[in-house]
């Protein structure tokens, strides 16, 4: 048995009973080491803990296909949606190229992505339809990902960013907020979350033209407004368009 | 008070430890009639219940906000996640309206969305960059609609539809298919899931040009690939890239 398990943001009020089940039901956990580190201990005693760092994705996912082969109920665990920009496909990929698809019962528990995380904590920014963009280019071209900025951009669209800098790559927040700022207007609301729902949890909502850029890293997620997208309160909210079809004000 | 607060897909395996809390403390629970069903009994006991038809989303808002200003901790439910087409943000544009941002502490609870659920139930469609769009032209017109799949599937994004039909509106799910056909080839797996994790659940995996659209309803979601999106024992499998870095198999 292998199960790709969502954790959320990363508090236990956030924890769903199914993942918390899955766990406790484990033999193996396995996950990046600051993942397993969300995990409450009571979950983890008496559990073989298989972690690594960031860069050994594919090391982790055999190890634990390599776990749920020999027997041992395994699961990897995943900050967020194990499905979105996740652990999820490289399990079934892996599975599926040494022919283990039959014999290895595999399940996804899903969970709270970042992005709806963040999007709870900044109000209601998401609401319509949305796109989500990795700004990670170790495994895309950056032209494909400056094509989906664009297109997302162009449809207006509400964009969740991950994966937004690093070291490595200083300036593909700047170049993807100014791409995206060719559609928008400068003052559209831009919400900067980071560590949603964790220790040291910060929520900023900036104009798009004036987003604050060497203060966002790794572990941010932004989410920009559409043209509707307006400030209520220090929250944002897009609207869904009841405006025109009902008094929302007298 | 007042908390718009997300259920999930519908089974309290998924409903999580900080919505469960905060239905507890309320003395008033609004939502949908077929959203309140799905809170369990025992949160519901000896509390106010307000609930209508789909039909009377701003009469129902506004009754939760009134139940908030009178004193009483007011909780709106919603299934899913409350910030992705549903109550969060109508909730915020009343207080807006009204005048009452600071005078109503508000706050959104976030679950795991629908097209979350979806995706794992059908293995890992999204994994890397995805849109979502809805199929309802009662708050946005079609013309909108179409730009935003036109977008969406020019540039390779995973696309989620959600509200992809109903009595009124039969033939936007063929014409949305249709324009997604254009960028994507017709054996481009669909997931369509009916009622996940719910009674009734339904799973299946459809080519793009040969989607059974009798067989979908308004509470389905579809997930369409993109144009890595392969079918691996069953499952939808949207590789992440790592084949172009890593070698996954022998």
């Amino acid at each position: 048995m292998l199960k790709a398990v969502s954790l959320g943001p990363g508090d236990v009020s956030l924890l769903a009973p199914a993942a918390r089940l899955a766990i406790a039901e484990a033999d193996v956990v396995a996950g990046y080491k600051g993942y397993v580190e969300l995990v409450p201990d009571d979950l983890l005693a008496g559990k073989e803990v298989v972690s690594t760092g960031m860069m050994g994705e594919v090391e982790r996912a055999r190890g634990a296909v390599e776990a749920a082969r020999s027997g041992r109920r395994t699961v990897m665990v995943c900050s967020g949606d194990a499905g979105i920009y996740a652990m999820a496909g490289l399990l079934l990929e892996i599975l599926e190229a040494e022919g283990l698809l039959e014999e290895i019962p595999f399940e996804v528990v899903p969970g709270v992505p970042a992005f709806n995380a963040a999007a709870a904590l900044l109000g209601a920014p998401l609401m319509h339809d949305f796109a989500s963009v990795s700004l990670s280019d170790l495994l895309t071209p950056w032209e494909r990902i400056e094509a989906r900025l664009e297109a997302a951009a162009s449809a207006d669209f509400v964009i969740a960013i991950y994966n937004p800098r690093s070291k490595k790559r200083g300036d593909h927040l700047s170049k993807a907020l100014g791409i995206i700022g060719r559609y928008r207007a400068p003052e559209t609301p831009v919400g900067v979350v980071g560590r949603a729902y964790r220790q040291g949890q910060s929520v900023r909502v900036e104009a798009l033209s004036a987003v604050d850029v060497e203060r966002v890293d790794m572990q941010t997620v932004l989410v920009v407004g559409n043209s509707a997208t307006r400030v209520a309160g220090g929250r944002m909210l897009t609207p869904r368009g009841y405006h025109r079809k009902y008094a929302i004000g007298e």
